[in-house]
């Protein structure tokens, strides 16, 4: 028997984890692999979400956040080539172009992983038209050379605070703000429409108080359109109302795009985001699989495809797909419901941020008419000292008290309270069951009934 | 149209739950209602939860466990009548006989509410014969009162660290064992099978470490059966194995009954526990009401009915109460999980601990054939400061893949993952649904598979 060479296309956690998997199902089916993985840059399996927290010196280095080597790979018995970019695939043959140091190559597969990830968006802006290159001082927050790059542009800052303007607030925007403001620069952040905007705007507000409060300067409403540049160099950004803002270094923070620009979409299923569209069990085409943050998912209340690069997403598509390669349709992936989380921490201020399901505009878009209610409690009973302010928005639908939704921001302990939320969203609970339901208490966690149930319960007693 | 008169029998959670959610539903409905509530002691609506934190020193004093005064009562309309012992009731009549300074009252009510609360256990061996009243020193810790006793026999205590036994490992037992532990006194726990014997052997073992790390004694499969007492004063204890431990103070922990003693139990549904036993909507007879800690419960994975006084059901089901008694079968109480939530937290040892569901033993008992497993990891991410070990026990049934039961001892932040659990068996996951569900991900919050995954997961793939 001849061993069925898998071609795994990215080395992050959806290509790796599928790597993985497939090799410890086809060890115990006693099945044979032969497993190459080609990887553009020279990291592998690594935290993007940890560099804003490296960048603000609360890890001791860029190895920390990697969570497997190359080394590791391969001692795995993975065939493991870095600075291999993939340039395109021949269906027919079954082969997979790349091209790297010595040139260009071709490989032969019999199935096929497409785990490309995203890249930073870099509007045109930044570009240096001379160069083709970034301005001196902007840079994006994505890879571990990224995060090596902030380390550098801001320890090349003169003495004392420099001018860090975050292009961009959404969840890495929030937390290079978080990150530079700690490291004691002054923090302008400048967003289209408005901070973590998956929140719904009066969610958003209170974490822009918060963070106005740390001393973050937050333009809403009017994104970065250019910049001012000196000698290669950037000066300050304009908004699009024409407003300057000084700027010794800039933040790309302006979302991820699919690394699909390689593949013929057109012959492939794929969204207008140009990310992939693969079935439940990640099988893309006839012998091509797909996951991660190079495909789009589908909402799981909603049905529709949507683009949410998410690692969690990641780790769970690259191992649905390692196992069904060696058992097809072992495992499903369920969709998601938009779950997640982040924190604003600077000096007194701390804040928990989360969110999950539909938010108004969402379910407004999917043609669900939701009531929705923020209810303000506290994360512990009011006479311990663990209690922490914190507002929790529920959204249900008024044909049938279905929760659609809910948005989290809190002091410590709040956050993580989304997940009760979304695993009574996975299960298609009404609002009522999630206020009855049996949640934890004792002083120092919860109030006797927890506010997620108080909201819940709040919101049960409008519909 | 004259009122209906309400009669409340208890002026704590569950009762005052009951009353002020009855006026609220009354002046909705346009109704009228004349509520009466009869109270044994001085005091109403109090955090008993939160006594072993006031005996820490973490609360300002007992005022502040005051949810509502008895003033607040009285402004909502409540003719509040403390010092009022209920001793009988006439069903035929609809009278309730009590006790108060000036004799023996006799009211009428058209529906009444049973919601007399549970008084801490003491045993025999805590009594001294000759005044009948317990030996000093010895005391529970139930009531405000008992909370202002113990702050004063910590004060009285000679310089230096005193010596207390904690009779019982139960949850109080654990927590009074924190607060004079904090207060630097020596503590021995002393407790007939384990403590927290809620959890299974292998995780109560990770809480008994974490308490002999913090300098707890603890005795366990071995109860208090006597005293060695002189001048009417505990000296110290005998565990039933014949030791001998010295004692300057015995917190009595061992647990709760139903004050029903006044009722006639024959010929009203109640339990071996001594516990009534209301139908979902929180009628006992007719005309008669029943909620909170004088009731047992239905658990919702069994169906069986069970003792698990806890303020989260006393709430839940005096509102229910409150609604129903005006909106006949408005609202049904659905059971409870099991659901609890404790730490220990003395020095550098700090471990939250909490359950839900099924435990080994209970899962036996319903017959229900359980795999399970112990997973470790960690509540964030490895190179965040804020991750800390964490142990998650999940049990599901081998049948049909159920989610029956989880566990959880770990550092800040574990514990209030088990609301996670129980939303998810609330709804009847099955252990994969818990696997592959959306729940957040940042580095500060969590790993990437959220550890209550990975322990789901896992067991998944051993079933």
């Amino acid at each position: 028997m001849s061993a069925t060479r898998l071609l795994v296309i990215g080395a992050d956690a959806a290509g790796m984890s599928a790597a993985h998997q497939a090799i410890r199902a086809a060890e115990a089916a006693g099945t044979k692999l032969a497993v190459t993985a080609l990887e553009a840059t020279g990291d592998t399996s690594y935290s993007a979400c940890g560099i804003p927290y490296w960048v603000a010196g609360d890890v001791s280095g860029g190895d920390a956040l990697v969570a497997r080597t190359a080394e590791e790979h391969r001692a795995a018995g993975i065939d493991l080539r870095l600075g291999a970019t993939a340039t395109g695939i021949d269906r027919q043959a079954r082969t997979v172009t790349y091209r790297e140091a010595g040139g260009e190559q071709v490989l032969g597969y019999d199935e096929l992983v497409i785990a490309t990830g995203a890249s930073a968006v870099v509007r045109g802006w930044a570009i240096d038209p001379g160069t083709g290159q970034r301005y001196a001082g902007v840079a994006p927050v994505k890879t571990l050379t990224d995060g090596a790059v902030w380390l550098d542009l801001l320890a090349g800052l003169p003495e004392g605070p420099g001018r860090v303007v975050v292009a961009g607030g959404g969840y890495i925007g929030v937390e290079m703000a978080e990150a530079a403001r700690r490291r004691g620069h002054e923090v302008t952040v400048i967003t289209r429409a408005r901070v973590l905007s998956p929140l719904d705007p009066d969610m958003s507000a209170r974490v822009e108080k918060g963070m106005r409060e740390a001393g973050v300067r937050v333009v809403a409403g009017s994104p970065v359109v250019r910049l001012d540049v000196a000698d290669g160099r950037v000066r300050g950004v304009y908004s699009a109302d024409g407003e300057r803002y000084p700027a010794d270094l800039v933040v790309l923070a302006l979302g991820i795009a699919p690394n699909t620009g390689f593949l013929d979409l057109g012959k492939l299923p794929s969204g207008p985001s140009g990310g992939l569209r693969p079935g439940p069990d990640g099988r893309l085409a006839d012998g091509i699989w797909a996951a991660g943050d190079c495909c789009e998912v589908r909402h799981r209340l909603t049905g529709t495809w949507t683009y949410v690069p998410l690692g969690t997403h990641a780790n769970k598509q690259g191992r649905i797909v390692g196992t069904n390669l060696v058992t097809p349709g072992a495992l499903r992936f369920g969709g998601v419901l938009g779950t997640a989380i982040t924190r604003f921490a600077v000096g007194a201020t701390y804040l928990e941020i989360a969110r999950t399901g539909l938010n108004e505009r969402e379910a407004a878009a999917a043609g669900v008419e939701v009531t929705s209610l923020v209810t303000e409690g506290s994360t512990a009973s009011g006479y311990m000292s663990e209690a922490d302010p914190v507002a929790v928005k529920v959204l249900a639908a008024r044909s049938d008290r279905r929760l659609m939704g809910a948005q989290i921001v809190g002091g410590r302990g709040a956050g993580k309270r989304i997940d009760t939320v979304a695993t009574a969203l996975w299960h298609g609970a009404t609002v009522d069951d999630l206020a009855w339901s049996d949640l934890s208490y004792a002083p120092p966690f919860a109030t006797a009934w927890d506010i997620v149930q108080v909201a819940a319960r709040r919101l049960a007693e409008r519909l």
